[in-house]
């Protein structure tokens, strides 16, 4: 992708790297190391990939200082703490964003008694409802809705069709992808007489900075106080929060995983895909979570877990290897008994199991 | 939460309820028991909980008709035959609930040939196709679809971004959260010449009075005839209904959950989050199934299961447990093995296997 | 439901098949063989249901062309090579398809830097971007979101409510129902000093010719390069594909399954529900998945597997089998223990396990 025409000089200066090799280099593009043609900046992020820099046609790399390297014909280097970390400054300085000038789209419904920041962006058809608070620069894409009194935070951004439901407050820096909607109700029901009872949800939800959420995800509203996600966090696609959790600090959320009522996630979790957790339960900090795990109790900080239900991911795999072999132990046990049998000092019962396995 | 103040005699005069204490308390507020402080009304559910007594800060407290009272002082108590229903009651009749007045939004655009019922409320943005029918006090929030000849019974709501598509039919007093679909095709292709061609999808959905459905869900229409969803049901988020299924009457479905095509499930059946049921199988009433459960052939009424495959419950548990041990049964088999090949009695085949076991 | 009257001569000539009994019957509706009634046409698309034939009210049935048929009063048959396909051939030429005429709904908001072909039906309340390319005959449901530079291909047709993203690519005669994400950023951040920094996404979507997406999935962009789904794979709802994931020809992918990064799936690859794949591998052609699988590793064309992790599927059922015997084998080897303890030649240790088992 083309990129403002600039020196590697100059792009080693931006980052506060040390350039090696030709510094007057003129950098036309970025990609990735092995799409790199000439022109392009590309990066390697960890040594064992070093060796892609006798082949790459780019024109200048981002390196690790770190790294250990071996002579050779080579393009120009910058080394940087964080290669993929420098390589997104670029994009974000260097690549042109051709976005929409700010302003509020005509087609737009904005009530009247709701507050809007400088340099908003509001698009085609959204609804902003009564009580509203809008920060600065904040961009809303067609067709979101935002319910009575919903604050966003100064630099936020929702995609189109995005549902911030009444009372529910979003933090600075948030973006919150197509589709997904922030403070639905929460499943509750009283049973009365054989039939369930709606459980009003007065409480609300708390987004705070840096939060980023994927597309199509539902994250319900406490039903008193709050379902919160704390600074950092980052949730993929179609996550399911049920009301009153607490997702922590930098914790990172794969896609289809679900969350249910009242469960508090420690800070810097990580978890895989289509994870399910119970409710009422506590994840310790820095815990992380195979895909598909089941959790069905509380786990202890700086545990990895897999599995249904969720145990010691180490423990999984021996199980799992054992249960690779369980139809032969079948077979071996049986092979003892014949042999005790034969011998007088077993007695094989009638309802010794047969071999009725399936397959 | 504030409620327009009220003495404690009328609330339990309103219940139905008998006072101990101070009948002229005055009520200002809800708030859950370990939240509430002066001038609010709580509730206590469960008899194990009523030492909570000692401690809150409550006027007021609804208990149970049946929990048996040890003498102390202790805010006024309204005595009700379910405190928790009670609670609902007074939040639905006392807390203020600031909606919107009745009225069509002018940026709606709303078919000539529809037909609205008294009160109905359409949110801007939101689109009625011809032939749609739109009972008494409907209301339908910003950016709904209503497809050509849909039908939405008196007293229902349709939060912001419900798709209900052309046919449809929702009884009275329904709830779909923001972003579901209700009605979209179902999944069905023949395969001819090494092709997939879509079968058209020709049936419709009903949902039936009082049913509930969360937020970004998707109902499939029936092939042919109908995907119903019976009476009082009450579905979470994220859930996945196929072409043709049923679900029974007071049925509960925990978020994420799919159920594929033709498949029935009973009344008053509770699932739990992220469970996949097979297509054509017959879900007894009254059964409970485990989150994550595989549900692969059809469950006799009043059974608990889980696991994958799906299985009583009580079994499967058994099982988790047993290969906890397993790893160690693979030594201890061994071990006896090894004893009686010393014995000269067993030989140990060229091909016993090692121990291979990950982690 | 109602067709346009035709005579069975007429139907079987459009279908080039064969008529056996009354050609000049009738036809007035189409239904399934156990509801069809007098002037219906149905099908039987196995042999195995052919004896529907005595009891159907249907006035015409088609069969296969190389079905036995035994002698009997029966409705006239038309003899087709594939029933079920030529059904969905009548249907579609000869029930009537209430659909609005072409044409922009005056709410719609389409930027005049978007370039429509002919007959294109834009709904209410759509948004069609600068830059946006529309092939003829494409039909935009309400509400729909087609962000800058977009293209869609001739005969395509957007559900209400599709959201698809900026520069994303559809092509010929795609469906995307209701809600659907096409091109909303893949989950990607580097952790640099303790924070996770979002990486920008680049790369765009390509969905091919004759695609179907079900409602409210979620598509990635590439982060570099391109998701694509190639032609004539067909998703259900609720499915997420993460970034540059490809799809092969053909594929069928049921409802709520995932698919992390860069992972490759095959051609003519059949996937049931709530599956999951892991990123970076690839999916041979002609696999199948059970439903729930948990894909953790590459798996080899024309293989079936299930279960989680993922392995062949004769395996898994055979070593379910097995645990299902799980706690029985357990107390035999605790039989054989002690007998051999009880011989003198096996000491049972202080540690052997207890019966401690759940349930």
């Amino acid at each position: 992708m083309k990129i403002t025409p600039t020196r590697a000089r100059e792009l080693a200066r931006h980052l506060g790297g040390e350039i090696v090799g030709d510094a007057d280099t003129m950098i036309t593009g970025i990609a990735p190391i092995e799409q790199a043609g000439s022109g392009d900046l590309s990066f390697i992020a960890q040594a064992r990939f070093l060796d892609q820099l006798d082949q790459t046609a780019a024109a200048a790399v981002l390196v690790a200082a770190n790294f250990t390297l071996t002579p050779g014909r080579r393009p120009a280097l910058i080394r940087v703490a964080n290669p993929y970390f420098a390589f997104i400054e670029i994009i974000k300085k260097y690549l042109p964003n051709p976005q929409s000038a700010p302003g509020i789209d005509p087609s737009a419904h904005v009530s009247p008694h709701a507050r809007l920041g400088e340099g908003v962006t509001i698009g085609p058809h959204a609804t902003i409802e009564a009580g509203c608070e809008i920060g600065a620069a904040v961009q809303i894409g067609a067709g979101c809705y935002l319910g009575r009194g919903a604050k966003i935070g100064s630099g936020s951004t929702l995609f189109p069709h995005v549902c911030i439901a009444h009372e529910v407050i979003i933090g600075r820096n948030v973006i919150v992808q197509f589709g997904s909607v922030i403070g639905s109700d929460g499943f509750g029901y009283v049973k009365h007489e054989g039939r369930h009872h709606k459980i009003p949800h007065l409480g609300t939800v708390v987004i705070e900075d840096e939060v980023e959420i994927g597309a199509n995800c539902t994250i319900d509203r406490g039903t008193f106080g709050e379902t919160r996600i704390q600074r950092g966090a980052k949730l993929d696609n179609l996550i399911h929060l049920a009301h009153n959790v607490t997702v922590g600090e930098n914790t990172v959320i794969a896609a289809q995983t679900g969350v249910s009522g009242s469960t508090k996630i420690g800070r810097d979790v990580t978890i895989a895909g289509q994870v399910g957790f119970v409710g009422h339960i506590d994840i310790g900090d820095h815990t992380m979570f195979g895909a598909q795990a089941g959790v069905t109790k509380s786990i202890p900080a700086n545990t990895v877990v897999s599995g249904y239900p969720a145990r010691d991911h180490a423990q999984a795999r021996r199980e799992e290897a054992a249960i690779r072999r369980l139809p032969e132990l079948l077979k071996r046990v049986k092979a003892l008994e014949r042999l005790l049998a034969a011998d007088g000092k077993l007695q094989l019962s009638e309802d010794s199991p047969k071999e009725e396995m399936a397959g």
